[in-house]
């Protein structure tokens, strides 16, 4: 039904998260609709964030420098540990965090033989000279905890303070529909008021 | 916030259509997790596009040869005019029409100085040998009924039938919330049952 280069560039669009068919079409009609500067700064910026970008071999977050700038300004005192570098920037937009971060490029899933060596665990342990906390902010699903519980096992021997972000109902959201397992977790983790 | 190569990225994902910041950016982040091999096939995907798919330059659809296979073997009593190639999508996915399609690749709109000239209506009337009906299928908008009605007022005088697609009530919805204009067409394009 399409030419052939028209397929693959569909294609290739569907491979991104969430796009489907439609949405694949769409932008690679937009594409055949650029002017070809347009189009060759579209390739070339795929091409150059693959070549300047690289990820920051003391925190594991996308950069252009040697070590990240955060790496070298920030307080050192404290790391938080998240799953992927883009979990880093939901923290950073918040504006309140000014510590260190470490990306783990991964969670422990001993299902699909994801052990400890796979994820970044030996180059979190080997920053943590000065540092006074660990927040571990994993995802909180089945890997996100067992990877947050392994760490604190590892981290916490040491005198190193390890906290976890909280888990609770979310906010603008009604109890009666809280699943289960929230509702027992904010119950546990209850706070005086 | 971004390394500036990663920014760059999110802004040509934000160029395709309805993309905003936080599909751009998973996009991007997704692209940086992609081997070099992926990554390189996306972006060569791009430059391939641009390079093998023209225009036909019978009916304006995009194509990988010089005539577009459509323009040679389909039915040539019949011309569907459509505003842009991807118009033609839709009704080829139907699997009903079997004649020529002719994109315009614009809408007459006088306001934005687009006259007869800069759109593909000459390339039109040179393709009306033998032709015995044209089919007009632009948007049911101010461009597309003026772009309709300047054809039609060209065609007829040749003799050649001149048709446009029922405009009316879509299937699946309900009249109440019809708007005017489509119930006014509904009501006068009624049909005996």
């Amino acid at each position: 039904m399409f030419p052939e280069a028209l397929s693959r560039l569909i294609a290739e669009f569907k491979k991104l998260p969430s796009v489907g068919m439609k949405s694949a079409m769409r932008y690679a009609y937009c594409v055949l609709e650029m002017s070809d500067e347009e189009a060759e700064d579209f390739a070339d910026s795929i091409l150059e964030v693959r070549k300047k970008i690289h990820i920051c071999p003391l925190c594991g977050d996308y950069t252009e420098g040697e070590v990240c700038e955060r790496c070298q300004t920030a307080d050192k005192s404290t790391i938080l540990v998240v799953g992927e570098p883009k979990d880093i920037l939901a923290i950073e937009k918040l504006g309140t965090y000014d510590g260190l971060y470490h990306a783990l490029h991964g969670l422990l899933d001993f299902r699909k033989g994801i052990g400890a060596d796979k994820i970044r665990i030996k180059e979190l342990l080997s920053r943590l000279d000065g540092v006074k906390e660990v927040i571990i902010a994993t995802n909180p699903d089945i890997s996100g905890e067992m990877t947050a519980h392994y760490i604190a096992g590892l981290i916490k021997p040491m005198g190193i303070k390890v906290t976890r972000l909280a888990h609770g109902i979310p906010m603008g959201s009604e109890i009666e529909y809280a699943d289960e397992m929230t509702l027992s977790h904010a119950l546990s983790d209850r706070k005086e008021l």
